[in-house]
C-alpha cells in the first residue's frame, strides 16, 4: 500500500496544506486563510482527519522554538501577529492527529526541498518577499545549534547611491530586511515594486544587498548553491543583477564548486513550492 | 600505557609543536620559524620522530582544501605566502610519520579546543589579528560544506565615524578584516595598536566590526557561545565595547542562552592556546 505525506506551510496569511505520495507528487491541497490560532488549527487538523497521511512536515512563520530539548518546542514565540504569540502550534496539530510531525521554519522546509530536489547536501535558501528569511543545510542537516537561523537581519554596507534611506526594519533599520525586502520598494518610491520599471535604479540596490547576504552565506556556510526565492526575485533581471554584484563583491577571495549561474539560482521547483516538498520529505525522515 | 597526542599549529611566522598526555595536558612544546616549506615541514618531522605521538591535530594557516574527496585535500592552496602555495602539507607529514593526522584550519583548531575545553557542542571562535578568521562547530562538528569558513570577509556596515578610511583588504577593501584587523590600526593612525590610549576612539571603531561580526554568527549559526581570541582582543575594554554593540546591534531580536557576559567572551585557555587542545582532541578522534 502507498505511504502518503502532508504539508503544511504555515504563513502569516495563509495555511497551505497538501497530501503527497512516495514520490512528493502532490495529490491534493487545500489553503486556510491565517486568522485567529483556534480556526485556523482547527480546520488544518480537520483537513488531514479527511485525508490521513503517515506524517506531516510543518514549515511555519516565526520566529519559533525548534528546539527539541525546550519546554516550549514546537511553539511560535514571539511573532507581532496578534494572537500567535506563545501558541503551541506542532503540540496541537500532533496531539489531535496522533502522528509523527516534522516541525521546522518554513524556509528550512524551502531549502529542505531544494536539497531534495537537486540532490545536493549543502544549500542555502533565501526567499526575499514582504521579509527576507535564509535556511540552510549542511550535509543534509539543518545549520543553526541552539535553533534557526535568522539570516535576513544580518548587517550589509551600504550601496553607494542608497545613503539616504533610513531602512524599514523595525528592530535594526538598515539590516537586510530593512534594505532589501519588498515594502523597502514602496518605502523608498511611494509605488509597488510590480509598477516600478524593471531599469530603475532600485532594483540595483537591492541586488546589492542580496548579493551580500550570498556572499556572506558563502564565506560562512560554504554550500554547493544559493538559492533565491520569494516575490522580489521575480523581478526580471534580478537574478542577473544579483549574480554581477555576487563575483564583484566576492571578488575571487574563495572558490566557488561551479559557475555562477549554476551555484545563484531560482528555486528548482516553481512557485515558490520548494517547502512543499521539503515538508514531504521532512516528513518522511520521521517514519523511514 | 598511556597515549601521547601532537599538536602542529602550522603559522605563518611560526610551527608550534606540542606533545599532549590523554587529558590534553602540554608534555612538550617546541617552536620552528615558518621558512621554506621543505626545511619546516622536515624540522616538524624530525620533532615528532623524537617524540611519538598515536596521532596527529595538524591546525593550519590557509586558505586550505579539507575537503577530504577532493585530490588537493590536505593542501594549502592559494596563499600570498611565498613558496607555501600548493603544497601537500598534510600528505608530507602524515605519509613520512605514518599516524593518522587530522587536518583543518588553526580557527577551527581553536573552535574545537573552546568545544572541548567548555564542554559545549556549538561554539564560534574569532581570531582577531594581523588577519581575521572564523571557525565554527555544530553539535561537534565543523561548520562549512564544501571546505572552511572564511568569516573574517564577510561585509560590514561602517560605523557613522568611519566613512573616509578605505580599508585594507587586498580582495575587498572595507570587509570585516579590512576594517578591524591589527594593521588597520597602523593603516588609520600611523602607529601601532600598543601605542593607541586605551579611550582612543579607534577602539570603538573596530568593536563596532566584531560586534557585527558577533551579530552576523548568532543569525547564521545560533551558537552557544561566541569566543574572540587574537592580538586585538587583549586591548582593555575591548570585550565589554564589543558586548555592547552586539547588544544595540542585535537589539533584542532574537534570545540568547545566557547574559551576554557569557555568550561573548574571550578564549578560556590563555595565551591563544585553545588550539593545541583542540588539537589534541582532533588527533584523539582519529584513533579513539
Amino acid at each position: 500500500m502507498s505511504k502518503y505525506y502532508g504539508s503544511i506551510e504555515a504563513g502569516g496569511t495563509k495555511f497551505v496544506l497538501a497530501v503527497g505520495d512516495e514520490d512528493y507528487g502532490i495529490i491534493k491541497t487545500h489553503q486556510i486563510p491565517t486568522t485567529h490560532p483556534e480556526e485556523t488549527i482547527s480546520k488544518t487538523i480537520a483537513f488531514f482527519k479527511e485525508n490521513p497521511v503517515e506524517a506531516i512536515g510543518l514549515g511555519s512563520f516565526g520566529p519559533l522554538d525548534i528546539n527539541s530539548d525546550s519546554p516550549t518546542y514546537g511553539y511560535i514565540t514571539t511573532t507581532p501577529k496578534p494572537d500567535w504569540g506563545g501558541i503551541n502550534l506542532l503540540g496541537k496539530i500532533s496531539d489531535e492527529l496522533n502522528i509523527p510531525v516534522a516541525f521546522t521554519t518554513d524556509v528550512n522546509a524551502s531549502a529542505y526541498g531544494e536539497m531534495v530536489k537537486t540532490g545536493l547536501q549543502d544549500v542555502v535558501y533565501f526567499t526575499i518577499g514582504t521579509g527576507i528569511g535564509g535556511g540552510a543545510t549542511q550535509k543534509g542537516n539543518f545549520i543553526g545549534g541552539r535553533g534557526h537561523a535568522e539570516m535576513g537581519h544580518q548587517t550589509v554596507k551600504r550601496h553607494p547611491k542608497d545613503t539616504n534611506f533610513e531602512g524599514i526594519c523595525p528592530f535594526h533599520n538598515d539590516c537586510l530586511e530593512g534594505l532589501a525586502s519588498g515594502p523597502t520598494i514602496a518605502a523608498r518610491l511611494q509605488k509597488r515594486g510590480e509598477e516600478v520599471e524593471a531599469n530603475h535604479e532600485v532594483w540595483e540596490l537591492i541586488a546589492y544587498y542580496i548579493a551580500q547576504a550570498a556572499v556572506n552565506a558563502t564565506l560562512t556556510l560554504v554550500p554547493e548553491r544559493i538559492i533565491l526565492g520569494g516575490g522580489v526575485m521575480s523581478q526580471p533581471l534580478m537574478l542577473e543583477k544579483v549574480q554581477r554584484y555576487f563575483i564583484e563583491l566576492l571578488n575571487g577571495y574563495v572558490s566557488l564548486p561551479c559557475e555562477v549561474h549554476d551555484y545563484i539560482t531560482l528555486p528548482s521547483v516553481e512557485n515558490n513550492g520548494s517547502a512543499t516538498i521539503g515538508n514531504f520529505a521532512l516528513a518522511a525522515s520521521k517514519i523511514d
